[in-house]
This record gives structure tokens, sequence and C-alpha cells, in this order.
């Protein structure tokens, strides 16, 4: 195996320069703000956690979780989401407080890829959960909250699909009984939005006329509320019907919020089956063609830390968002630039000091007296309404030294 | 091995629970606020380093590192220290940049400890870096920075230690020519502040009375400007008379910042010698017997990234900052409580919304008209200013439904 070379960085993360970073900075703070004025409270977790408690627990997938030893030979994991630490958390340090927890985030978390075909092994995620409460009233919540968020992070156009996975549960067993692997290969092309594929494997499949149009009936459950109607005669399963009667509800609900043209009712819509137990939703930004935000009910976690409990929660893709959001800021205000010579120390860095508690941003220079740079500069600064000095830009001036007087 | 308990995190690793993460935010934001105001641009880089490159260019000790295996095999570590990745992207993305580069950040850095003493392995730092600058004005800048952040942290009285690892340096090359060992030993005891140790060292070692008397005047070399004149008198050695006088010219430069109160010069301190190459400093709150911040002059590390440049910078350390610093800050605003009937859902939830585009915070719930909480919670918000509702407080209730409108 051949060295890195000295520049290198591992694959799959990358760094933030500074434009990049001041975006992601108000990206994460106007989101944070959005959601304490839900109620919900702030918590950090460590990067690292135990393999066999929140790695074990966590909805990733084993050979994506990043591993490690520490020092009495234990596997640690690098977290790949939030959702299973602070479930640890809301069993153990919050063991007393009574439910409902409103609880959020903002964190790096971690993805190891076999293939290196560009997907990040870092990146951020802002997100809240809801534990202790079973109702559609908390399903409604996060996905309002979820929509205010991606509103305050600036995704100029989105929608947030909505879907429940007990109907297709309740569909396919009542379809396909016992034919678990014919299920999990018509699950698996859902899950990858590949309808096609979907078709084809229902073609090759032995099916009665009507279940099979049953079947093909699901690809067009995407809409308003008149898709639960159309769900509600697809299928005759108690478990999808009672899944499209709690759907009825969230959507009742989120229409109170004043929040239904955002959302999309979506029933082909898959996320981890072995993960989420109800409710679960995906948002989507226009011309992107992945999600930006995903969630949903998952009430089988809590009771793995020993506080069983209802819960939902969602995480914004806060990485992939940095690309798509708007970022209305007003750039920030003047950059000030002193000059002084040696002799002008005191006076320079004391107006300094006064304009940055003012909030000015200075930066500050020696410069020798019979440096020929003098000339330069203040020609530069005073041909343009921005000039600029060693690669920044300032909008401001001023000269301490050779013979002159502050001047702006 | 044992299995982790399912509640159990790693070593040296802590959750932080709402109202220290108030704090802790608040500290961040106020630093690197302040650091923005000197001309400092934030930058974010990964978690994962090569350990060949960073890894290797760091000032953290091999045994200290976190290493895992990226999918390829090679060697890659948890960053310990910011310095390296920022001089890695100061010499690959940002070469085009000019020097000087000012460059800050708050990122987590862990350090793996083979005892289990309580350290931490994962902490927060936040820092900045000025990159090429060999000047005793950016030597000034930077200390005064450092001040001005640990003011900005809300850190009540400290003092910043400012030394020189050239003085030393030259001194004991002087006073004990090709004597490494010894050299080593005395070093050890003046890095662990074990000053009786260093006596104890001293006087087992064979020496002339006047250099004997001149090794143990250093430890009296902790003070003003009067310390510089001290030190100049005690040794020849080219290379520690320049060390004094550079720090002379810092010391002067402090002045004209008006920070010399806060400042102490301590040639008996000791940062890591293989790291640093100049000016070194920590700064000391009162009452507590580690650091809070240090920092100083690495001339060599860029060029291990082939850019060569002159740096200096520094790092608090927040996460012990957490513990010491004053939090002026008010409690935050009112916590409103909207209960519903299912009736009113809509006029409850439009109420929260505008509330909370008013920047209040509202938490809502949804309440059957038939339950018997709405007395015991009516009768709680009406006794007292603030009231406690399911583990949390609320300031204002407003209630929707069950015979009533909408009252405050």
């Amino acid at each position: 195996m051949s060295k890195p070379k000295v520049f290198e960085k591992p694959i799959g993360v990358r760094d933030y320069l500074p434009n990049a970073v001041a975006k992601l900075r108000r990206i994460e703070q106007n989101v944070l703000d959005c959601m304490r004025r839900w109620g919900y409270e702030q918590i950090i977790t460590p990067t690292m956690e135990y393999y066999d408690t929140v790695g074990v627990a966590s909805s990733t997938s084993d050979q994506k979780l990043f591993k490690l030893l520490d020092p009495r030979g234990t596997t640690i994991v690098l977290r790949s989401e939030m959702t299973s630490p602070i479930a640890r958390v809301a069993a153990s340090l919050l063991k007393e407080r009574p439910f409902p927890l409103r609880l959020s985030y903002h964190a790096g978390v971690f993805r190891a890829f076999e293939d290196e075909a560009g997907r990040d092994a870092e990146f951020f995620q802002t997100g809240v959960e809801l534990i202790g409460d079973s109702s559609s009233e908390a399903d409604a919540e996060v996905i309002a909250l979820a929509i205010a968020s991606l509103r305050a992070a600036g995704v100029p156009a989105f929608k947030v699909a909505v879907g429940h996975v007990g109907f297709l549960n309740g569909l396919f067993q009542e379809a396909l009984p016992g034919r678990t692997e014919e299920q999990e290969a018509l699950k698996e092309c859902l899950l990858q939005r590949d309808h096609v594929g979907y078709r084809q494997t229902l073609s090759r499949l032995s099916l009665d006329d009507q279940v099979r149009s049953e079947l093909e009936g699901i690809l067009r459950l995407r809409g308003g509320a008149e898709v639960c109607e159309q769900a509600l005669g697809l299928s005759a399963s108690r478990e999808a019907q009672a899944a499209i009667r709690q759907l009825c509800e969230v959507w009742d609900v989120l229409g109170a919020y004043g929040v239904q043209e955002h959302v999309l009712i979506d029933l082909t819509m898959i996320g981890d089956f072995s993960y989420y137990t109800g409710i679960n939703f995906e948002g989507y930004a226009s011309h992107l063609g992945f999600p930006v935000c995903s969630g949903g009910r998952y009430d089988n976690l809590l009771s793995q830390f020993g506080r069983p409990a209802a819960a939902t929660g969602f995480a914004l893709k806060t990485t992939r968002i940095l690309e798509v959001a708007e970022d209305d800021t007003p750039a920030e205000g003047g950059r000030t630039l002193i000059v002084y010579t040696h002799e002008q120390r005191r006076e320079a860095l004391q107006e300094a000091e006064r304009l940055r508690a003012e909030g000015l941003l200075v930066v500050t220079e020696a410069l020798d007296a019979a440096s020929p740079e003098w000339g330069g500069l203040r020609e530069r600064a005073a041909r343009v309404e921005t000039f600029e000095h060693r690669g920044a830009d300032y909008d401001s001036l001023l000269v301490y030294g050779v013979g002159e007087e502050a001047r702006p």
C-alpha cells in the first residue's frame, strides 16, 4: 500500500472553507433556533459509542459502521446517526424526566462505504426526537416541524412524502402470504424507488389477476387525501387499513398546521422496515434526486435501552442542504484594515479595540515607515470602494504613521 | 471481556444535557464572534485524517492517537488537535491565498488515554492559527486575541503565562554542553511544573557553583518586564539572549494592546519542545490547576505539508472553560404551553405558529375534552408564576376548548 500524499485526506470526508462554513453555521443556527421555539432542547452526545449498545441498536447496517478498539479492547463505533445515542440518554441520564421528551441536535455522523463512489463518510445532521408520545398529533408535530426546519434552512422549494410502513406490510402479507422472499424483492425495488424493476419483478411472479392488479395499483398511490380513499379500497388487510386510518388522522392535523401544500401522501415509500414502526417520511428539494430530510416513528427502539416508549423524529441532511439552500443573509458588514508604524502602534491598536467592541471586523498590520508598500496601499484604497490587500478584501483603510493622522 | 451495559458509553466521553449545551453554545458563539472581529475566518476539517500525514505531523504522542483502518486498509486517526489539519488546508486548498492567513475553528478533538483516570477522550477546542507572519506583532496579536477570547468566554479571572522555548534551550546548551540526558531530565521537571524535583535533579548533577546558581535562578524568572532584565544577566548564550529580546518586543506590543495586566512572563514554562519554535504561552484561570488555553509559535510545521511558513496560534480548552465560565446570559424568555381539544385544534396550532414567528417558545398538547387533567393544569397555572407540566416549566398557559376561548 502506498502512503497517502501529504495533502490528502481520507476518502469521503471534506474540508469546509470560510464561505461554506459561514453558510453552514447560519443554516445550523436558524434550524436549531426553529426547533427551540417548538420546545425542543439541544443535547450533545459523544462521537464514539460502544458497538454492543448504540452500534447494534442503530438502523445503520453493520458494514457501514466505522469501528475501532478502545484501550481495553472493547469495540467502539463512530456514531452513524443520532437517534440511538439519544435513546440511550433518554433511558439513562434523563430517565427521571417524565415523557414526552423533546430533544434536538446538530452533529457529524459517520458511514463507512465500501464503494468509493463519492458518498460522504462524514456529514452533518440536524434533527429532533419526540419521545414518549404515540399519538397522531405527535406524528404530525414532527412532520410540521420538519417543514418549518426546511424553511428555516432556506430550502427554496420542497415536498415531504409521507407513508406508513404498516400499509405495505399488511398488503404484501395479504397478497403474498408466506412468500417472504418475493415480498422482500418487491420491497427492495420500492426502497430503491425502482418502479420499472418493481413491475418486472411482479410480471415474473405467479399471481391471480386481481392480486397482480392490486400490487400494480400501489405505484399510483401518491398524491393528496384522495390517495387514502384509493388505498382503503385496495386492501382488506387489517394492518393496512389501520395504517391508512392513522395516515388520514395525521393528514388532518397537518391541515390544522396549514402545511398540507408541502405534503404528499406516498404509500410506495419505504424507509428501513426493521426500524420504523408507523408513519415515515422523506423531504425532497426540487431538482435534487436524494432526500434532504428523513424521519418517522420508531416505537421499538427505546425498549432496547430499558425504557420502553413510543417515539418519532427526523434528521435534516444538513450537508446536502448546504448545496441547495438559498442564503439571503447580507454579506457581513465592513472590513477595516488598520496599518501603522511602530511609533503609532498604541494609538492604532487601541482604535482597533474600540472598533471591534462596536462589532466591526478589524485586521491590523505593522508596516515599516520606509516600506514602499505605503504608496500602493493608499492608491488602491482611494481608487475603489473595496480594495484588496494580501488576498483579502477590505472596504475601509485607517493609516497610523508616516507623517499623518488616522485617515478613514 | 464482558459486554458493556446498554446505557454505558466509552470511557472518557460525555453527554451534555440541555443546560450544559446552552452554556457551551453561548461560549462557542461568543468566542468565534470575537475571533471574527479580529479578522479570523472559520474553517471546518474532517474528524478523520490519515495517520501518515496529519497524524504524524501533530504534536500528540503516538500512543494517544485513536486509530482505525479505512476500507482500503490505510490507517486513519481521529484528529487530536486542529493545528495540523489547518496546516494541511493552508498548504492545499488555500495554497493560492497569500499570507498571512487568519483562520479559526471550534471542534471536538480526541485523545486515547491508557490510564483511565478521568481524562477526557473527546473534548472541544476553540482556537485560531495565524499563518505566514514571523513578526513579534503576530506573536502579540495571538496572545492579545487569546486574552480577548478568554474574556468573551466568560472566564472571570485569568493570567496568561508567556515564555520562549529558545531561552531554556540556549541556557541548557550553554550550561550543560553535550549532556543531553541531564538537559532532558531538567526539562521534564519543568514540563511537569515540578520545582522540587528540578532542585533535587540539579543537586545530583556535578556542576560549577556558578552554573548551579544560574540553573537554580531559572525558577525565579516569573513576573513582569523585570524578568527579562534578570534573564539577560543569567545567560550569555546567543540563543537565550535572542529569545529574551523577542520576548521584550512582544511584551511591548502587549502594552500597546493594553493587556499587560493579564500577562505573566514565565521563563520556566515549557510547552512541547519538539513542536514550538519560539514564544509559547498558557492561560490559567483562578482556582484551576490546569491550563484553559495554550498556544505558541510553530515555524516548522507548514514545511511538512509543502508550504513552508512561520505560524502561531492557540486553542482554548472549551470543555474545561465550561466549568469555570460565568454565564450572565439571562434565562431564555417565556415558555408557553398551549393545550387544546380536537375541535379547536386549528385555532390552537395557528396561534402556536403566530407566537413562534415572534420568537416565543411554544409547546402544544392535545387533551381529550373529558380528561381529568384539565382541572389540575388550570389550577397549577393560576397559582404560581411558573408552573410545571410533564417535567417542564412554563410561565404561560393558553387553553383552547372545553367551553371557553383562549385564555392567557
